[in-house]
């Protein structure tokens, strides 16, 4: 049967259901608007650890065991586990995997890999190739700092455009079969978009162009309205990239602003000092885990999770290269 | 349909078919015995470039588009790229994804990532989610070396347990429906394992035993023996590690001296002063795609493909952390 859809979209005729999810998030997170919802607060951001990769790793693992425990399952009964995470190579979830001893794909598309992980899941799971997947990602400030900017204790000042990475991690149990919880009914893949922004303090800007394309393909794949959903879910654009998408979604004649909830913008208050607001992996997992599924069936029915990741590195922005990006979304229904 | 088998395996019911492939290589890989395989040589490494990181992603999207041509159709006919490669943030497959602007699916598991990328493929064209597919990493020895160990210019002398990664490219093109080309007809999905090793210049007895974990797992699940196979081809174990692979399978119980063609030790010769031989996402996907595709009902009719891939970082090693590796596996059938 085919379930392709459209230009980029694919449909799931038997939709996975979320049976079971799960968040951590670091003390600043969890002083954030969203602190309450989210599963765990760790009290420092060393989670005991000597380092903070090793802190981001014993974070992800975690998360997924706490996702496993709250369906009553364990290791064994996961078919696959899908994630990433900012790391180069991907260390935190490779090495959590690695304790774990669950099959693993490892994924990459910065900061949209909890998108990216739900829909190739979904895909594996509806596809009838397993019958429980974890999909997980996360992301770690200060290990995400020091890698792709510059060490801590240099105290570089911040540009107003700069987003600040999550601390936090988010893992969601997909399972095939027939009961309770939402379910992952359809979702469209992202192409790389590239508008030529080179300034790697401006995520949002290099992301919004990425988002508003895959929102775009999306509502026309599906012949669907903005007003069709109760929410559309933005990983991570932050204040600029919002309105950036706002504008570039208005030229495509689409208006969302009724619908928008970009996890940027709303994990952190506005006085917490974090600029243009927050990112990475972890942003919109730990937002998605720990308040947006909590809010299925009670205050949403059917929303649009769109996560978008900056896929520059280090030495593409050194070798004066644009930034492009990348926008993957799955549709959640009650 | 259950499309589930074994522990780890999957089973195409609706096998994806192999309708075109291309590989490119640098020249010292041109040099090598399979050096008249490959569809394409290049001059210098450089491929007109002016970095090294550059030149990979003009290999690979070169790569991509000869896969495509040889088929006769053109990118707006391929619903998803899926791929990765060995630098950080993937850059090589992301930078080449934008411009070939086919949906893109980043994967990475470091060496492992061509059997990844195929199985990941396959279950998406067999599961009716794409007619078809492409699946294509690389490799870039000056670029990798500069990143994961030291500046060529340097000069460090190298240790015989090291492998040199392989400067090439290698593309599939997965279609769904009858006709022409070998095809994927089931797989076997990769724990990550790890036996301790600590030495960064010794890849293949880090991946030996995940190569061991997967090649048992997947006779096991199928219940099949090793004479099932025409050929059991190990992506980059190189001397070592293809030495280690074979004593931890006798262990098992298993023997395959006779299938056994390790691409890291098939690819370079012995005069090519390469320490243990081969390694690099680039070296199983271009020894695959140049050489082992074209004997498919040639000499071959049926052969495990296994690729594995080390998942450390630098940082890892740093911070004095063990090397886990992971081994993905799929059955090509003439």
């Amino acid at each position: 049967m085919d379930k392709r859809f459209g230009s980029q979209s694919v449909v799931f005729h038997h939709p996975p259901r979320i049976v079971s999810f799960a968040s951590v998030v670091g003390p600043k997170e969890g002083e954030g608007p969203l602190g309450r919802f989210f599963d765990e607060v760790m009290q420092d951001d060393m989670c005991g650890e000597k380092s903070f990769e090793k802190a981001e790793r014993t974070m992800y693992r975690y998360t997924v065991e706490m996702a496993l425990k709250k369906a009553n399952i364990n290791e064994d009964a996961i078919d696959m586990l899908l994630g990433g995470d900012l790391l180069n190579q991907i260390i935190t979830a490779s090495f959590a995997a690695r304790d774990l001893r669950i099959p693993f794909i490892g994924l990459y598309g910065a900061c949209s890999t909890m998108a990216e992980s739900l829909i190739v899941g979904s895909m594996m799971v509806d596809g009838g190739f397993a019958k429980r997947v974890v999909a997980a990602t996360s992301s770690h400030f200060s290990a995400a700092e020091r890698q792709y900017r510059a060490p801590l204790e240099l105290g570089n000042q911040r540009s107003p455009t700069a987003q600040r990475t999550v601390t936090g991690a988010g893992a969601v149990v997909l399972s095939s079969g027939q009961g309770r919880g939402c379910r992952v009914t359809c979702g469209t893949l992202g192409r790389v978009i590239d508008f030529g922004i080179k300034d790697a303090t401006n995520m949002g800007a290099a992301m919004a162009p990425a988002v508003a394309d895959t929102i775009a393909t999306h509502l026309m794949d599906f012949g669907r309205r903005p007003e069709d959903y109760d929410a559309i879910i933005t990983g991570d654009l932050g204040k600029v990239g919002r309105q950036l998408l706002l504008e570039l979604l208005y030229e495509k004649g689409f208006r969302i602003e009724k619908q928008l909830f970009d996890c940027g913008c709303e994990i952190f208050s506005e006085n917490q000092d974090v600029d243009a607001g927050g990112s990475g992996c972890g942003c919109s997992a730990s937002v998605l885990c720990g308040y947006l599924l909590k809010q299925m069936d009670v205050r949403f029915q059917r929303v649009l999770f769109v996560a978008c990741g900056a896929l520059l590195s280090v030495t593409s922005s050194q070798q004066g290269e644009s930034i492009p990006a990348i926008a993957h979304a799955v549709v959640l229904e009650a």
